[in-house]
């Protein structure tokens, strides 16, 4: 059976410690190139560079060749379907297929109908699952354990499918989350038993790490809201930073509004783990592409 | 003296037929890295990701190196000849230039000039000629010959250059041709020695492989076509392929138009060999790229 | 200490010296893959075909793997400073930077930031490094000296960053500087002593090496230049090139436009060092390459 990766919520809790385990042992060890010979296609329907490069980076440093695709240029303007392209990309001899797409549901009517492993780099707003697992080996690398951990998530979190990864495993490793941020923004409804709603300021102090996401105020323009007064009112600041306990870190998924979200003076403090996450992205993705091509079956 | 691969019409029949050979050698065994310390130059003055994608994979399975170069985006914004792009990249280390270009006679001043082989991967409207060997091996693969076959070509045949390669072919090795479709998309003169034209109803009956083209009926407006018309005058459907010859196959370049020149539920019909082209432009582009790259002399 | 690669002039003689000879080693040798395992990044923040893919091929030719990435189709739209991108990228585990961007001072605040080399491919209007490495390899590979040199140096000198690089490397090797061309095209301000300026058919007497330099005449309305009359004033033409010494050269760095500052019917004349400056390019930036990356300390 081909082994995808298209969300945390269907992969045991066992194979996910063990990614996670897997990717801190590639940011300590010189790695083997354990997919010589292997061709992985970078599928992007939607832009990514940051995420793209990391796959780029992960499956270059495990040895394997990748082929970038931006279908927007392509024989997609002439009309083909998702599912057409992956065929056809499959019997190009492409080993291993990261799609990325704007449909949230992509993948349902994808997984069982082609032949080679696909891999979830970025779909609709719910899921973005290789960045859901960097954060866990952030999270891993810095406390040791997930279970009992507080996440303090803060921002665009409704249509954040980084919020969504991050959801979907604290509910597996019994993390709580508070969600925190302007209300227009906030999702409506959530799980109580493990979420719960407080102001931001409130959010931070009880937080072993803060998650900001980015905001794009110009997307929201109903809100009537300014780089000025979001800042003032949901930025995280040294003074902010300063009211966190002395254990805690602050991440954020990149790319970052510096004066908006996050204060300029901060983006490398001490507490920061933003380019730490950039860093564990490409292990995190190592191991993704070693557990999914690499079946050992 | 290089070797360049420009036309099916220059190239020897016992040639072609060994790399035919070679590719469905290259299909059914695991390559080595021949070209090992190659650079290959994809220079692409018309998009086409499916053809750059297979030349791409083709180079990395023989271990090559692959430059992918769209002048639209460059110097030749600028002004640069063709020529001069291409001695720049002669001069910039690269070992072969994979090329397509608008210009159907792009290749006549070119090939005396340039020191390094040139593959056509598509000129103007006359050949193609890549996608003409990967037809040949497919035939070949399922007929075991190539003599005596007989190919039903339907619909935009005057622009095409996939039939224009397969019409060299079909003269070649004495294969038969039947040409269908809309009167106004069919060339007038054609070689009535190998040639009929035939209503697609009769064609279907009488071939041993179908090919449909492409259809794009926004370039035919003058025709005052539409899908659904052009689907039920001149689409394959399951109604056709059960009047076809029990042994016979049908073929696509692709992208195909689902609903238009090839009806939705059979693209992947016991008959179908779409997919298998595609596969197949793989192995005999590993072919093209061995025999002009390592010509043992 | 990290070692960049940004300016002719902060490199000591000695290491230039030694960098032309490694490049000329590179023209003659074949080579080993010193850079495996080494990932190299392309940033491009103006396009630049020939340079990108110049570093491209010698960085394959050394073993490396390379990341393309053109900033303006990614997060900068999104607003990310530069530091943020290289800084993202050094956390992508890459391990080398190369970098070209509009802005003359881009480099001034980066150097001590980055902790990973830095190239510079083309910054603003003052440094061109790499092309006044590959001019120096062209002129020692010609004369097997530089000091004592005469360059004449003959177009749109003020705006040109290949002239700046070259003066660079003049003052430091002791060669002589005669600049030539449109009045307004010309420094105001420059070294007298060992610049001078001069009618183009004098310049051209004179010279060890004329280079011309590529002239785009739509920058410059107001000087009411047409095509005609600049090639007549200050193209290269065949009898032009019959004036210069019989042991001179020319150069361009390409792209070139034929008929305007350079004659159709020379540009692969037997004083033409065109294309050999574009292979010399290849093997320069290997040589600069292994100079940052293999520092040997």
């Amino acid at each position: 059976m081909i082994r995808h990766f298209l969300s945390l919520s269907s992969i045991p809790n066992s194979h996910i410690l063990a990614l996670i385990d897997r990717a801190l042992f590639f940011s300590l060890h010189k790695t083997e190139p354990i997919l010589k010979n292997k061709i992985i296609a970078n599928v992007f329907y939607e832009p990514s560079t940051r995420t793209r490069i990391s796959f780029e980076v992960a499956a270059k440093k495990l040895g394997a060749e990748v082929i970038n695709f931006t279908p927007e240029s392509s024989s997609v303007k002439k009309g083909e379907t998702v599912y057409d392209t992956l065929k056809t990309l499959e019997n190009l001899e492409i080993d291993t297929l990261i799609l990325r797409h704007s449909d949230d549901h992509i993948f349902d009517s994808l997984q069982d109908k082609i032949q080679k492993p696909i891999l979830n780099a970025g779909a609709g707003k719910f899921e973005h699952p290789s960045q859901g697992l960097l954060d866990l080996v952030t999270l891993y690398q810095e406390f040791g354990k997930l279970e009992g951990l507080t996440i303090a998530v803060c921002g665009d979190i409704k249509y954040s499918r980084v919020a969504g990864s991050l959801f979907v495993a604290a509910k597996k490793f019994g993390m709580k989350i508070i969600i925190s941020g302007p209300g227009d923004l906030l999702p409506q409804d959530y799980d109580q038993a493990f979420v719960q709603k407080l102001p931001f300021d409130e959010a931070i102090k009880k937080a072993d790490a803060v998650m900001m996401l980015r905001i794009q105020l110009e997307r929201h323009q109903g809100l009537e809201l300014d780089a000025q007064t979001y800042h003032q009112n949901f930025g995280l600041t040294t003074e902010r930073i300063n009211r966190m306990p002395d254990h805690s870190i602050f991440m954020h998924p990149g790319p970052f509004n510096r004066g908006v979200e996050i204060s300029d003076e901060i983006v490398e403090h001490s507490k920061s783990r933003i380019f730490k996450q950039v860093n564990n992205g490409v292990f995190a993705r190592m191991a993704i592409l070693e557990w999914i091509m690499n079946k050992g079956e």
